[in-house]
């Protein structure tokens, strides 16, 4: 598959976006007017520029209010479309995008459309251009692809075909079958945009929604299925108006573009493989045999395939002084596994729930809370960490491979887009690792205390990261692609500063549950996003049996106010003795149709906490009309530890 | 008016929002649930923390999803509003919101409905309690506030009535003045939101985009206007759900919001007023005669009268190294018109054009690049300075006075959301300023050259200031009701580093142009904004002699890059040796059906630049086409910049 991207995707100058594709790897690009115009690089130069970037010139885009209009104004613009010809022959390009007419046309009449198109389409091939005609979703009188393929049909003129755009097809909910009926030939481009399903205007929404394929919710796959059936060739180019894009790091984005191509591809290669089975299953008895399988021109590549992480291998917590960490763990009935043979980590573990601590300070240091414990890597269980591997590899992920000696497993890692960094471990069926045995003989914490029977089965149930505004789409598309987990509907939380959105991200059996939560601005300082807490949250099977040990060793919980429990008393009529045991240990609780949810949380170390969970019956959220509660008690402490600061220090 | 405002407008916990309610002077506010439940005062607490901050507790809210339901859920509902009630009763409560259910309901039967509301009302009434009850705009049977209403007048219960949201109604489009039908008694509560007109769902839009009365597009003085004729004088209060405000400074925005209901009250009065005269002008001859001006029992108080101001007086740069500044301004032909006698400030005029040099470095000086020039203040002609200064002090602007002299002129002062000082100055018909006496003996600057014949008449014709994103609403609402300014509909500008939207805020003979620019959240660092750069234009008669006046000078104007000229001619085609001036000029251009705009840019002194403007004809815009163009320039200028300043010294 051909790959491209309009320079309007990304931020910076027409030079900086060109060097961007280059490096991303893009075969070509769109030349977005706008880039241009405000250029200092002339037309020549940016021809040669591409040259030398090795990626070709492919779309030049887009030209306005065509047709549709009375006779003065179309002498005005096909004027104005010999002026843009012109200067396309000086950049070497050939292939012109034409929107359908939304400001200026006043005569809705197929046939002077079909005589306006026509002459644009004879000026073009008078320079050696091709004009490829697109219905916007808005357009005045044509905004479906299929009216404006007929006109393209009626003009019949070599130098006029189709521009396809997913995001004008499926904003409208456009039947993209059709699309297999058009001649390949008449098919001049392809644009694809994904986007959140969103109720709102679809001008407002396309301008600043769009998000790379990958990113939303649109059936991008089946869509370009369509198109490669129709047998269609040409670059598959991204054409995202994104708010957030505009304004993000640009090589960063232009990557992200990347990987969302090559998720594409591979998808629409498996919508292909699926649906030709489907088609060959549906054959009706008595009917026609099913066709022999059909081969497109197109050349899909495929990645190493992956099936999804069995489950979370361990969770890692930076840390340059350990000691709070280390009381915590211990307190919530951690053991303490040893050190390590040759590196300063500790490990620590209940059940088969993993915690290694890393004696160093968390990256970033030079901001303040910096060597404050902070959560530094996630290991997941995969059938083949090389295959995994090389599967992220291929989708750009960035590696951080780890020293380890000869005798030691080596761990394949990528950074996430927030620099969490995030390793890929042999799975077992028991749930152990053997990685563990690289472990020194295991000091035990807290001699004399049981572990609680709940903990013996712990696993990690989920952990929560918060990601930066400018990378929170890169981040879905990056563990959808290349972790295989599966994005859910997001949710909003309130807290005392602001709304949090919590995306979580998930295998289909629930054995790993990543929440990425997308902090409140104010938050966020741009460069360290880590003001807000993050968590791992551990599984038990009897979470008051937990709460009782944890509070016996002294543990620190995070204090639960009483209007809560009268709250929830209110809400759901609990037992008493049950409800005076939930606010005796600082539990929360949660119900719905599928099952109960008990939790509680520690009081936040560095910018880390821990929360405690039980799932009974089938339920299957994360307590999210909680977390309001917790927000406010964390905010509350963080707002008496800065004002005791202040007090002291003024 | 008494005014009020829910807890769920503000950021920050429970206890912070009431203390800001108290500065800000609210009398009363609405008790937001969650907000209850997520604190750590019990009942009784926030009970006397009320009563000693000075307010009363207006309404608890909200009670969800109660009605049309059926038996058995119907008991848990009126078990779970029995625990409210008596929490209610702790709290020292009276009034309880109860929405028209949008989750639950099932059964669509008004005498049903009827019903279950009467057994509520019962219920309330044993605790001495009022339910109003609000149709939600998206409520799944009841989402108009005269259904609301009918039922309350089926139930006929003293302890039911109703609530009018500004919102649900305005957002529907709900007829309001039906609600001068109601009787007053019935009307239990009244909330007011405004919002700008977004055409997206019900729910986002109620959820995410409130903002205060002023700062959005509904007719919030006519729907009071109806409530103050039905004889509505309970508490008119703020219900507003915003993304920006929820992560804001609470205090600050508490006054943002109480200055809200302030212009309200004022907006309602002048409606009243001018809605009695034309319906006394309205009445049909031989119809019955106007009946006589209705006294109405709600008191609204009124502000000191302004009239639109008539001019900007001054512009004020600070900067603590005024060299460059001096010399860009000599360049555009101003004429350096000597020191103050007291102040550390130098005068700079145009015509009537006058810019001060304030030899001090701008505030928030510990920012890097702090002592750079910078916008700081600016003054505008008005009828009355003590007046307008008055309104201003009502409408809770801080006042920042300036140090002066008993023989010298005192200007009133305050400070914009933004921190650009405001002042309000003496205006006078000829448009001079008495205040340029206490300048000393002019110096003329570049002796022998001319003032150009285009600059005598020289004014200010805009100035374009950056602001931060918490603020951004807070300043349309400033300047709407302390300055009298009108806001326009806004536009989105593209530039390298992210999309600037951009708000216009002018007088009717647009004598005064304000431009509000919200700038890309990378080019704010939430403390200093001014990353982004601003400026002030200036308008002459003859811009292209004012633009060879200033390149012999050796003016260093903003280069504007030779494909912006060629896509000038495509799309104007114009006159050869015109394109020709232009572009040898570095000057833009712009047409509409008004006339035409002429302008060119300075290059960039600290954060500030100079535009030179000549409107032809009744052109009205700003060059956004151009915009573009500009923000392109100034960021590849910057970068290069920013690139040498590395190379130097890494």
């Amino acid at each position: 598959m051909r790959t491209g991207i309009a320079t309007v995707c990304l931020s910076g100058t027409l030079k900086e976006k060109m060097q961007a594709c280059a490096i991303a790897g893009f075969d070509g690009i769109e030349i977005f007017e706008q880039d241009l115009v405000t250029s200092p690089l002339s037309p020549e130069d940016v021809r040669k520029m591409a040259a030398d970037l090795g990626f070709t010139l492919d779309l030049y885009q887009p030209f306005r209010d065509f047709d549709s209009v009375p006779e003065d104004l179309l002498a005005a613009n096909l004027r104005r479309a010999d002026a843009k010809f012109r200067l396309m022959s000086r950049l070497g390009m050939d292939t012109m995008l034409v929107c359908s007419n939304v400001a200026t046309a006043t005569i809705d009449d197929d046939g002077l459309r079909a005589r306006q198109l026509a002459a644009l389409a004879e000026l073009a091939g008078d320079h050696g251009v091709r004009v490829a005609y697109e219905a916007l979703a808005w357009g005045k009188y044509v905004n479906d692809y299929e009216h404006a393929h007929r006109l393209v049909e009626m003009v019949d003129h070599p130098n006029l075909g189709t521009c396809l755009d997913s995001f004008h097809i499926l904003s409208r909910d456009w039947d993209t079958a059709p699309i297999e009926d058009i001649n390949a030939e008449k098919i001049f481009f392809v644009q694809v945009a994904d986007a959140p399903k969103l109720s709102m205007d679809v001008l407002s929404w396309s301008r600043h929604y769009r998000v790379f394929p990958g990113e939303g919710q649109f059936e991008l796959a089946k869509f370009m299925g369509h198109v490669v059936r129709a047998g269609y060739t040409g670059p598959v180019s991204l054409e995202v108006f994104n708010d957030v894009f505009r304004q993000s790091d640009v090589e960063r984005t232009a990557v992200d573009a990347m990987r969302s191509l090559i998720w594409l591809e591979e998808q629409s290669a498996k919508w292909l493989e699926a649906n030709a089975a489907n088609g060959a299953a549906g054959t009706v008895a008595g009917g026609p045999p099913a066709p022999a399988r059909r081969r497109y021109p197109m050349e899909l590549t495929t990645l190493p395939q992956v099936a999804e992480p069995a489950g979370f291998n361990f969770a890692e917590v930076k840390a340059a002084d350990t000691a709070a960490l280390e009381t915590v763990l211990g307190q919530l009935g951690f053991e303490f596994n040893g050190r390590h043979r040759t590196k300063d980590v500790q490990l620590w573990t209940m059940g088969h729930a993993r915690v290694i601590i890393n004696e160093q300070a968390p990256s970033g240091s030079a901001a303040p809370g910096a060597a404050a414990p902070a959560i530094a890597a996630l290991g997941f269980d995969v059938d083949s960490p090389v295959i995994a591997s090389a599967r992220a590899q291929q989708l750009k992920a960035p590696a951080v491979p780890r020293k380890s000696q000869a005798n030691e497993e080596v761990f394949q890692g990528f950074a996430a887009p927030d620099s969490t960094e995030i390793f890929l471990c042999q799975g077992s069926p028991d749930g152990t690792a053997a990685w563990i045995n690289e472990f020194g003989e295991p000091r035990w914490f807290g001699e004399g205390l049981e572990v609680p029977s709940g903990g013996r089965s712990a696993v990690i149930d989920h952990v929560n990261l918060a990601q930066p505004w400018q990378h929170f789409d890169e981040a879905v598309l990056f563990y959808t692609s290349a972790l295989a987990l599966e994005p859910q509907p997001y949710a909003e939380v309130a807290s005392p500063s602001g709304l949090v959105r919590s995306q979580v991200m998930q295998t289909s059996d629930r054995a790993v549950r990543l929440v990425l939560n997308l902090a409140p601005l104010l938050q966020q300082d741009g460069t360290r996003h880590k003001t807000y807490q993050e968590h791992i949250a551990f599984a038990v099977d009897d979470l008051v049996a937990t709460a009782r040990s944890a509070r016996e060793r002294g543990l620190n919980f995070l204090q639960i106010p009483a209007n809560y429990y009268e709250d929830l008393d209110a809400r759901f009529g609990l037992d008493p003795a049950f409800l005076a045991t939930l606010q005796e240990l600082n539990l929360l609780y949660d119900r719905d149709g599928d099952g109960e949810f008990l939790h509680f949380y520690t009081a936040t170390v560095g910018s880390v906490f821990f929360e405690m969970v039980e799932r009974r019956g089938s339920y299957d959220g994360y307590g999210a009309p909680n977390a309001p509660v917790r927000h406010a008690v964390q905010y509350d402490h963080l707002h008496q530890l800065t004002s005791s600061t202040h007090s002291t220090t003024h």
